[in-house]
């Protein structure tokens, strides 16, 4: 089981405006609903007033709404317990790449006090994130400590049918308490998931899903760049998340100016979801792990479910960026940013060329 | 009238995994909600027990779970009555290819043992499939059997303004009872679809549809393929659907390994639906039937409202592949797949070069 | 504040096919609920008939809903007060190009007999369309007479980070009152857009957007058209909306015969809308203001939130184009088409080549 981490200390610095982050003085703050909550839509009733208060001014209801919508962006990057998505060491068994992985339930912060069960691998939504080449021998150890019979899909591998990872088609199902092992050797280069493929409506939106990366062969067909991340949607039972977690919870991209990123998206939800990066484009040069035919440009990128795209970003534009869903609904309430959200943060520094 | 065909027998053989078929022996599977019921979400209540039964065990209940699953997967190809998008042949006069239509409503078995009403074109959902060629001079006598007025809509062809089918706009109503001709010679090669355009949100989605294919003047211009299969997407009163079916009444695409399949994707529901294939991936040729300028691939296609996607499949990895809408939801529920999905099965043999 | 204006009767003449406009006749014509109202679901219930009338035979039924449907395309375009997207003369101080803008709620008649409060800009939904040169120097002034706070997101334009428009990350949110300046040079060209990013699932629903087009500093790069057409969705509280109004008001685009018209796709709503153009195809040169790597052709262009998509229609082939999203329940119910729909009009004339 891989342990649990938290966000380093160290990482949650002020990514975000100062100069605006005013101290919170008004008395009405602590009665607000905090937008931590994505579900939350309305402010719990306020107290019975003894004497009849004045009702509020338009000014000061627009007060209190900055003042939600400052207290989650002040926030970001919020602490939670646990974090999805972290890169897996294989075990190496005479030159074969083991990945031990557990399924089971567990507790999941999906945001800052908002807590669900999940189903996870290795306690993780996403799963721990699989980094292998092409031409690997790969042995993946299922064990099931979930209720519920379960498989893996290696979803964009063209593995041999037997490896495929469907319930009564290419395998039995795994049933609660059983361990169950894959191996393969890795035939395609790309980015890619894996995921459950029995009751798989129930079973990836609660979270048995993670990303499956496989560098080719022949490196020298990949672009340079300085940062590769990976970022999972999803849209189930935890509300609308990146790597399992919704705003403010949700982690930065950094890079230094002059740097190039590369972004994975990979849904893994049940809706479309187009990116919309600010102050920057994107240049989309791979879909579902191929190359597109030639690179091209956009700031707003949908998403389809099962789909993956690879996009490189070019940090020319110093500053801290919003970066998320423009569905809106599924990024700010009346009470403020939530879900979808996270910011690319460009730090001026030596790195430009 | 077109006859209704049922699936041959011969044709139903076992597709999938011979080894996990395991008799179900359970004495609760009969009890079971058949997943043959793309609306069923839960069990019927089990009768009351006279002395106290035992609660069942978790590996109880998940085998309960699989049984609905592997039953839903062992009927497929399962067998209903009628079948859609059936090849239609012309009637030559004059040199004129003329295709009678006539819409009217019928039972439609869009899953095995589900019933509802559909307005189909000669007794099918989706109606005959039309393929001719460009420079065809063709005709369509539409009959219109049904309670309310229609016209057909060409949607892809390019036609001269009173054969574009909206009524009030470039036709009047076909009213009940009435006949109308559309002639026309065919002005662009591809994809395309014929549907009602009048009423159209409830007629369509009720099953006034099909394929128009149009195969180019120059047949060099085309890919050479051993299977070319119209698959039609749909999402109204019959649940999810490809051609008018919902699994395990799906139809299985089969090829030989080492042949190429050009599948071509048409959306005439209101969602969209990424369509994913297992074990191979889809090179995208065509859009709305327009070449793209490079292919490209892809194993994820994501297909709107309207659309038409061309697609080839190198038949290179045997077995038998699931082929499914992302949307899970579409898909597989608690007691099995439904709905949008079908199986891509690769036999192995001597068609490989 | 711009002047609301009317479309000029002029402009409303009978696009649309004449042959069929039948005088309405039936005496139950003036009981039918108005497809005017794309709310309308039912028609209201008749007054009680003193003598047992006959119930309708179904030929008159299929007459009624004809009669709707016939209703609303005679009504095309149909006049209603206030027009959004009208194109805003900058004011020119010491070589800035200054729009003036202010936010207020205001009502708007989105389809004809059909209001709604909108948040607009100056008035208009889509407010006023901004056009601009690479290289320029703009002034943004913002007047917020609303009772929230706001801010103006430049969606699409690569500004420095103080402009972005997000607010505690870019800049503190615009109160009620308040007169807030962006000032910038305005870096890339394209089809961009301008709305809120401040509450924004409320405040771009109800009506505060609009279209940023940026022309290229070297103009030899642009295609030649002779019309220059945007086009902006919504799906809000004012229904499916085509530049902020429902069918039959939305407006048709007119082109004579072999001329090249260029429209703008820019999708402020929260779902996708699959654009289809009957008669002609459609093709696509820019996403999000970025040149696609080689244009590529279709009838249907899927158009997500927040993307731009700019395509080139060559007007061929003459007559009135049903143009409209192919959700069809976006654009027809019983009672008619209604929300995203309008004409595409080609006049046969001398400007064919």
């Amino acid at each position: 089981m891989t342990a649990r981490t938290d966000a380093s200390p160290a990482s949650r610095r002020d990514f975000l405006m100062k100069g605006a982050a005013a101290a919170l003085t008004l008395p009405v703050v602590s009665a607000l609903a905090s937008c931590n909550d994505a579900r939350a839509v309305a402010a719990p009733p306020a107290p019975p007033a003894k004497p009849a208060a004045p009702a509020p001014t338009a000014r000061e209801r627009a007060d209190q709404m900055d003042a939600m919508h400052e207290k989650g962006i002040k926030a970001f990057p919020a602490k939670t317990a646990g974090k999805g998505n972290q890169p897996m060491e294989p075990r190496l068994e005479k030159g074969v790449k083991v990945f031990d992985l557990t399924c089971s339930e567990i507790d999941w912060e999906y945001a800052p006090g908002s807590h669900a069960k999940a189903w996870a691998y290795n306690g993780q939504v996403p799963g721990p994130q699989i980094r292998v080449r092409e031409g690997d021998r790969v042995r993946v150890n299922l064990t099931n400590r979930l209720d519920q019979s379960t498989a893996i899909h290696f979803h964009g591998l063209e593995l041999p049918n037997d490896q495929d990872g469907v319930p009564f088609i290419t395998q039995p199902p795994i049933k609660p308490g059983e361990t169950y092992t894959y191996e393969f050797t890795v035939p395609n280069a790309g980015s890619h998931m894996y995921h459950s493929h029995h009751n798989s409506t129930t079973q990836v939106s609660k979270g048995l899903l993670g990303a499956f990366v496989v560098e080719p062969r022949d490196r020298s067909r990949e672009p340079k760049v300085d940062v590769d991340y990976v970022m999972v949607l999803n849209d189930g039972p935890h509300g609308f998340t990146l790597n399992g977690k919704g705003f403010p919870a949700t982690e930065p991209i950094v890079a230094k100016q002059g740097q190039t990123v590369r972004i994975r998206f990979m849904n893994e939800g049940m809706m479309i979801h187009p990116m919309h990066l600010h102050g920057m484009h994107m240049t989309v040069i791979a879909k579902d792990g191929w190359d597109q035919p030639a690179p091209w440009k956009c700031d707003t990128l949908n998403i389809a479910p099962g789909e993956r795209w690879d996009v490189l970003v070019k940090a020319t534009n110093p500053g801290t960026w919003a970066f998320h869903c423009h569905i809106l609904a599924h990024a700010e309430s009346e009470h403020g940013m939530f879900g979808m959200v996270t910011a690319f943060v460009v730090e001026k520094g030596k790195a430009m060329a």
